[in-house]
């Protein structure tokens, strides 16, 4: 898996939501839920895909906030896999707002 | 905590979801989501409520499936508790289908 | 993926913890924690687990009681898929009491 | 909930696992655990515990790595619930490892 260069990125970028930003190594998307109970829940659903496909998100949540960068540690930078997840959690959002 | 009685329970069946129903002692309801990911996400945030209540449920999963019982133990029998989670339970599945 | 005969499960049996029971077409395991928070955290563990090997339990709980059923659908009984389940099972809940 | 002085941080500061540190307004513990499922379980176990007393933890996961910063917001530094979340996350990191 090899780390995808800018042109390719920009063009992924408009696979996913428009939320996410390209941050260095990361792409990068904060996410606001109305309380805990619902930010938990949905870091769960997030968990459970993550696991499955084997590629983890760096995420970091404060109450009703979860702010998510996505990176392939063994490529050194941002790859299809990380694309992947994007849009997975993308789908879970969508339904969980 | 008392239980309830027949007309108190029908009374409260009213406010929360028609696909509830009464089952001995038990308010009963049986939840489908698109797939496992869906529905333990959605038992996450049934958890932290009723963590939260001290009030817990009756729960089985198979995949998709979730099947829910709410009963008061020390009551033996329907509460005013097992309502409040009964909507609980209906806000939030209410944003997750 | 075909289910185990009778012979192939006792082989079987030995590999997991002795609280499995052959219950019908079910591997089956009660268990008890501290209370909801442990059980549900564990419960966590498992889905995370099943999800990632898209083979998923039966399962039924109550506060600090849990109950497992493991069979495989497709086959209409046990397999081998079940008994890693349970190994895994086993494994997480040595770490979890 | 007033801010607790640096003498009563001091104090308190016996009372949890030695793991913890200051760090500005916040109490700073770092813990590894064996691979993701065994990481976000935890997590698991201590949103719940958190949504019961109404108080949440900043945290940041990678994988098997969890960063958790404990602060009262509305007292603007460290106060009893952060050291009463924390006896509580070294009560469930003693059994989860």
């Amino acid at each position: 898996m090899q780390k995808l260069n800018e042109q390719e990125i920009q063009d992924q970028m408009k696979e996913i939501d428009g939320a996410w930003k390209v941050k260095g190594k990361f792409l990068h998307r904060e996410l606001l839920f109305k309380g805990f109970v619902e930010a938990f829940s949905f870091m769960t659903a997030v968990a459970l895909v993550a696991e499955k496909s084997a590629h983890h998100p760096n995420w970091k949540n404060t109450y009703n906030k979860l702010i998510i960068d996505l990176s392939t540690h063994d490529a050194d930078g941002i790859t299809t896999k990380d694309f992947h997840l994007a849009k997975a959690i993308d789908t879970l959002f969508k339904k969980h707002i």
